[in-house]
């Protein structure tokens, strides 16, 4: 077989079964393996349902690849409303002329992230595209989970806590700093990261969750944002309670940007009542030290979001706007 | 709001509700007015999931576009199984500069095609490129059905009949003939439809089928060739009663190729009983006076698809192979 993808891999034929085959021997399972052009599934009592695309670029960068992100990032949009990801589609994308060996190592970690989430892909569509069409690889994941715990931003009220699960910002300056090829911080890596395990981990705790996200495009200002508006409610955030690591820092220096609209892939807000926000922030602790609670929900300023200074003053934190970085996801 | 996509409204702030709001104007529902990041569904008992992604060049072309031919795409597969289409998530991956007014276009052609399925997108995710990171717009559908009759290639055995809807090869004819600004047949126009409402009769008349599909990439080649490899028989098909319009002949002709290969969006393959056969054909003939049967399940050359001429010569009818026709769907 050649070694890079050819536009007849994409018409169908018998190179599209080869490169097909391939794909299936390291996402292989038996749902999949006995596919017609839709797949049967187990009943499915609560189920939850989302959809991503992933264009990022580069397709490698330190802390993960296109296939991670892709089914970490779908999955994560499950856990965070207390779903438990099963099953998921993929489409991908090809652009003539892509390595086989650079689909072979997404493939493999795609299938090392299934495994943390206990989920399966069990429909897959491959399209091949000429030289221009794509950059490299685009990939397209839907996933259905079982929902375990009734999680939704419409639980947000008066007087809950926010809290953060870890620093802001490595997902969208990593990104940033392997696009132009600028390694000036070593430690910098994207925090992309399956949220199933810590999720499960808190549902089991018997903690009671209200809302959580992952501070993914926008970063944690659209998530908070979003919040305040959906719920008509003000949000208050101590500003130097949401950690920024120096690369990130470093990086938000060149582009002026706050680290606050930068993305994140595993850095997650949370929300519960006052009496659960403890025993929620040890178990956050015990994956990542800086794991705090960063603020509160109030009633002043109905759908705003107000950041306060370690000085006591205060300025709103709005939606962000413009373009931020393209193809970060 | 400005009239092209901009990167802006893929950047997860201000910008990216906006188009998005615009987006659910159009294909507004209660579920999907509602969503978060997932999507809570109704329980499913006999659930069915497939995915396919569509990257069409034109993005219009005569009898369809590309999301009118992304809806119904989806839904085929899972009609083709049997499965009634119920929920479908939606990836728009969009390139920097596309007119507002030409997606808006799009949008209503899928809303239309949605109703004809009865179903429902309740999960979508856009992605905006910068230019020259597509052409134009690509879209991930990923659809869930309720499975209202096993209808499987592995009912196919030897001594059943082979059906065919109507005429083959006019969606590849028609998007080669766009493409190249072919204007020779006035009627040439793809056969890009949604199927479930002719399945929906088909299992209502009590007729039992065995199996179905869509002859899309690779054409009815392609999907005799599964069939008689996964199932090891022989299938036998009479070359004159597939049925091949003068434009269609006439595109085949110019490329050097079998209509036997070329994609079909609408047109299907059905396989049956002997005794089942009549009363289905008279359905398919209600809807398409083309519709045939064409050939029969044997055992002679396992694997393998035997064509038999009029003057009664034989020859096999092999998978597709090489570059056919890329970005036909």
């Amino acid at each position: 077989m050649e070694k890079i993808v050819s536009l007849a891999m994409g018409s169908g034929g018998k190179e599209s079964w080869e490169l097909i085959e391939r794909i299936f021997r390291h996402l292989g399972n038996d749902l999949l393996k006995e596919a017609e052009d839709g797949t049967p599934l187990p009943s499915l009592q609560n189920p939850l349902f989302t959809t991503d695309s992933f264009t990022v670029s580069p397709l490698f960068f330190p802390g993960g690849d296109i296939g991670k992100l892709a089914v970490a990032g779908a999955c994560n949009d499950l856990a965070m409303m207390g779903a438990q990801p099963r099953f998921l589609s993929l489409g991908l994308i090809i652009e003539e002329g892509l390595e086989l060996r650079q689909l072979e190592r997404i493939l493999r970690s795609m299938k090392r992230e299934l495994a943390l989430n206990g989920a399966q892909v069990v429909t897959g569509d491959t399209k091949v595209v000429p030289k221009g069409g794509c950059d490299g690889l685009y990939i397209g994941v839907s996933a259905l989970g079982e929902r375990k715990a009734s999680i939704s931003q419409r639980n947000i009220e008066e007087g809950d806590l926010i809290l953060l699960s870890g620093d802001i910002g490595r997902h969208g300056a990593t990104i940033f700093a392997a696009r132009e090829g600028i390694e000036l911080w070593n430690d910098l890596e994207s925090d992309c990261r399956s949220l199933w395990p810590i999720v499960e981990e808190l549902l089991e705790s018997g903690a009671t969750i209200k809302a959580m996200r992952d501070a993914t495009r926008g970063g944690i200002a659209a998530v908070l944002n979003e919040w305040a508006t959906a719920q008509n409610v003000e949000i208050e955030i101590e500003e130097e309670k949401v950690s920024v690591r120096q690369g990130v820092q470093g990086i938000c220096e060149i582009l002026g940007l706050d680290p606050m609209v930068l993305a994140n892939e595993g850095t997650f807000l949370l929300v519960s009542s006052r009496d659960e926000a403890p025993k929620i922030l040890e178990i956050l602790r015990s994956h990542n030290p800086e794991a705090s609670i960063i603020g509160e929900v109030k009633g002043d300023h109905p759908q705003r979001v107000v950041l306060r200074s370690p000085w006591g003053t205060r300025r709103f934190l709005d939606m962000p706007s413009g373009e931020i970085l393209p193809r970060i996801c």
